[in-house]
């Protein structure tokens, strides 16, 4: 491969593949560089240490949901339904990484334990898109909250069994959507708007 | 100290202090019996394994905040405050429990994970609680809510971040009072019965 053609996307792609085989106590990003044919020094001009690539790596792993999530705070109609299909979008991708892929899964942890800031951002954002839907349901008259960034946060606090990869050991159990419908069940009662 | 005085819960302190000093890798009960001053004979007619012995220590620390939950299921007066209360209470225990000797909670956590089954019956056990406070509310028409057990367990989950030792780390952080007064608002608006 000519370092012309060697886009970021393409980097984060091998050092995933590189984290999965060799864990991510060992992958360098001299076996990134092999991967791809490439020097390090070519790595190296995308992402200025082993640091900051491993954190671009993990934060293109946790957004890979985004684009659904998206949907779902776009979409058109009630809003109250709209944030139950967001967490229902957002607790099938979870699962599906965890289950799916367990070793890459847990390689992420690890990851993500090292770069806090990461998890943070991407926190903010996932409770910025909660935010939307609530102030969309306000506007309608469907929602009724004090303070939405901070209901916006409990509600993704209250929510935490089905996105936390703390609970993923929890997520192949028989009742866990049961649990799920439950918890929603609480919340949307606890935000929709009581007509008097 | 003499044979005939040995308790059970004698022997559940000394396991306590033995843990604490020697870590749950290496602790045995042959410490716990040299701590006491009698034969390891003497515990194993209590516990009848080193296993049993550490599952008794674990449920021990797991109900050590019973006894204040209780007074609050018991309390009188209306049932939602009341429900609140008892996650403050059970919120200051495990806080306390989590930050005052950190060791000790370390020693715990890898105790806990050795036996499911016991956290499983201490989860119970709460939720249990949680449910009796629910049906009073209903006796009392302050609460309204499908059905108790499932509802009972659901707002257990959604209060996971102020009692699942997973969110430890986060229990000393500035704002963490502020996020369970909101969780809890999001809760009682679900649980209240609306007034038509």
């Amino acid at each position: 491969m000519t370092d012309g053609v060697l886009t970021p996307e393409q980097i984060l792609g091998a050092a995933e593949d590189v984290l999965r085989r060799y864990g991510p106590a060992k992958a360098t990003v001299v076996d990134v560089a092999r991967a791809l044919g490439v020097s390090h020094g070519s790595v190296y001009r995308h992402f200025p240490s082993k640091a900051a690539l491993r954190e671009a790596v993990t934060e293109r792993w946790l957004d890979q949901a985004h684009a659904s999530l998206v949907a779902a705070v776009e979409a058109e109609g009630p809003a109250v339904p709209r944030l139950g299909t967001w967490f229902a979008v957002l607790f099938a991708a979870k699962r599906a990484k965890a289950l799916k892929d367990p070793e890459l899964f847990a390689t992420y942890m690890v990851l993500v334990h090292e770069s806090s800031g990461v998890i943070e951002r991407h926190i903010q954002g996932l409770v910025g898109q909660i935010e939307r839907i609530l102030r969309d349901g306000i506007a309608r008259g469907e929602v009724s909250v004090e303070d939405p960034p901070v209901t916006a946060r409990a509600v993704f606090d209250a929510m935490n069994r089905f996105h936390d990869p703390a609970y993923a050991g929890e997520w192949a159990r028989p009742g866990i959507e049961e649990a799920f419908d439950a918890v929603w069940a609480l919340i949307e009662r606890g935000i929709t708007r009581r007509r008097r």
